[in-house]
């Protein structure tokens, strides 16, 4: 196994640069999926790529591809990477960390004259988060096959713009296929969760992505006047929502530790103080390791929706917005985790992800892995989500170390 | 009493032709305050008053007034209307059953060559339902004093525009100050409740309008990713605000039937469905006819919002966005009314209004009154809102001569 050390200072200098596009101000960053900041962050990225020789490729959904050959041409490339885009008023590590450790890994490998026989390529991924276009991991999945392009370029954002008319918008609008042979994909992110930290970890070698199945529910009552009728006689589908809600809390806590379920969006289409809401809308997240019991988790949590909008003379319905199985990460490259790791004198232990991620899509294509690393108390999504500067270079060592053995594995 | 049948027919045509102006699929309207359909029905008014040779004039905060001269120039005007913007998605009635009964009221004279002492003036007032720009009964509540006409002005819709760009925009930013001497205001409307229709009766004389509050509710938790952290360390804001909406229903209806309790905005900022909700807004409605029964009845739920709060480690905040104490109607126009209401031999009723409506304004600086007429199963605030020809005629009939008793009162 080849051990080499990035440059951490480069990196920690790259990231501090990075996270200045769309800071907010406690810290985080606001980069929503091809807005003008997603713009400013791929602009950043592609000058750095061209300014070290790695000529960018645009792919006609937007995501991006740096390319530093290898010996052999006909060789497929090892992909690695992730994603610039955020959640709204996100942290400044979910995504960055991956993509610019891959940028300091194809630097360092120029520093250090190291020749691959597979090209090496950097990429970003359009749409990771899924935050303005549904679903997430839209383009990744749209480069395994999971989506067609035209679905994806149709997608909507709130304000009914497409992610075609973005992506010329900011210039992303790229010409070349989507899709291609990949020789292994590696993604390197922040944990988002608090395993490795208990565990005094600092690597996380993932052993696969949990299920997760995403269902918009609409929950229909009668909008009436919030004064004359009796309250009694309201069909409050707000209510009734609310009820579902803690519903579905309950559910998720009596199947821990291996479920999660969440409300995240809700809304009122009425939304104003004096009518008693008629109809909301809202999406039911579920996540389970498991197969079978995410199908049960499910059927439990749909069973127990229905029931309660019987007892408030309300109506429910549902509809899958997508469904992810779980998938399992290539051994040969969890392998390689393991001992760039153990060569590398890191705390290592293998985890499941609880949260989606491009490699997901990847995996169904290509072998495909990922390297977690500590991000403090678990805190994500939020703009204190933190990730020190040692474990983003320890998770970038690894992460070249890891796309060198899968070079020589061939 | 003079008794003076209005034209049923022509009534009916005006009400129809203004239900076009922002209709919707299912027979409601939507005609936000002064967006280009609530334009579009104030030029339609005005080319009605003009056509029938009633001045219109506007004042500095879009209130429309058509004047109809009285034979004494030195007499405060008698003032009929009501207001004719809706909710998102509203039914017709609501409000223009009101204006365009005092058209017909006017027309009726013109008609019948009645002649008043004092000037008989149909208004049309801005931004009633409060649903574009917080509070609602904003215009009135200028005219009457309760607020500053710069404060007005300044209000903002969900997207930020102000009223006073608004009033340009669409052409009512009058010259005419807010406000001066009325010596009666009567305002017609349909009842909202149940009252009526289950008691046969057409008329309802209203004694006055409970006191409404709306508050501000904020919620914090944490955001953080819907799948790492484990469900039990989530500070979820919106677990929290289904658990406190649900409080508030049962606080509600335990202190039925007088009470009404009413979460109708809600909102989750992150609105993502793989962030767990580190804040909602919502604003709670409390309405109560008793004073003191309000303010125990507000004490009682933010009690319980902060004990919920509590439980659930997440933070709350209240926020007051307007009170309105309960008003009593003027004994002697309540009088004509059921005076009225016998003469044209309509069974009639005597009930509070548990909806805030401009009268409840206008009571403060002058004698006012208003009459209910029926509306089908209570529903209103909704496309299916519906009340028959025959009652809005009924009610335009007791308008016209609860104005001319007022007339002759003096």
């Amino acid at each position: 196994m080849v051990v080499v050390a990035v440059d951490r200072e480069r990196l920690r200098d790259t990231m501090i640069r990075m996270s200045e596009v769309g800071s907010t101000a406690n810290g985080g960053v606001h980069r929503l999926a091809l807005d003008d900041k997603d713009r400013e962050a791929r602009d950043l990225l592609k000058a750095w790529c061209e300014a070290s020789g790695f000529r960018v490729r645009v792919d006609r959904i937007g995501n991006m591809f740096a390319r530093r050959p290898g010996r052999r041409a006909d060789l497929a490339p090892i992909v690695i990477g992730s994603h610039l885009d955020s959640q709204p008023m996100a942290g400044r590590f979910d995504g960055p960390v991956g993509v610019l450790a891959a940028l300091e890994a194809l630097r360092t490998l120029d520093d250090r004259q190291i020749a691959t026989d597979h090209p090496l390529e950097l990429v970003n991924w359009t749409n990771e988060e899924g935050a303005r276009f549904r679903p997430p991991l839209l383009a990744s999945g749209v480069f395994a096959g999971v989506y067609d392009l035209d679905f994806a370029l149709s997608q909507r954002d709130d304000s009914g713009l497409t992610v075609a008319s973005e992506l010329v918008r900011v210039g992303y609008a790229g010409e070349h296929p989507v899709g291609g042979p990949v020789a292994a994909y590696i993604e390197l992110h922040i944990e988002q969760g608090t395993v490795l930290q208990e565990a005094g970890a600092v690597i996380g070698n993932v052993t696969g992505v949990v299920g997760i199945r995403d269902t918009n529910v609409v929950v229909t009552g009668e909008d009436v006047h919030a004064g004359p009728l009796p309250m009694v006689a309201r069909r409050d589908a707000l209510v009734g929502a609310a009820s579902m809600v803690l519903a579905a809390q309950e559910i998720g806590l009596a199947n821990a530790p291996d479920a999660r379920v969440t409300v995240g969006r809700l809304s009122v289409p009425s939304n104003s103080h004096s009518v008693v809401p008629g109809r909301v809308d809202m999406v039911l997240d579920v996540r389970h390791p498991d197969a079978d019991a995410l199908d049960a988790l499910q059927s439990t949590l749909e069973r127990r929706l229905v029931e309660i909008a019987a007892e408030r003379r309300l109506d429910v319905s549902f509809e899958q917005l997508w469904s992810y199985q779980p998938v399992a990460f290539a051994p040969h490259l969890r392998d390689a985790i393991g001992a760039a790791a153990e060569a590398h004198g890191h705390a290592h232990l293998a985890l499941p992800s609880r949260a989606g991620h491009d490699a997901w899509n990847i995996a169904r294509i290509a072998p495909a892995a990922m390297i977690f690393i500590p991000c403090r108390d678990g805190i994500s999504h939020n703009e204190l989500e933190f990730a020190q500067d040692a474990h983003i270079a320890a998770g970038a060592d690894v992460l070249l170390a890891t796309a060198l053995a899968a070079d020589a594995a061939r």
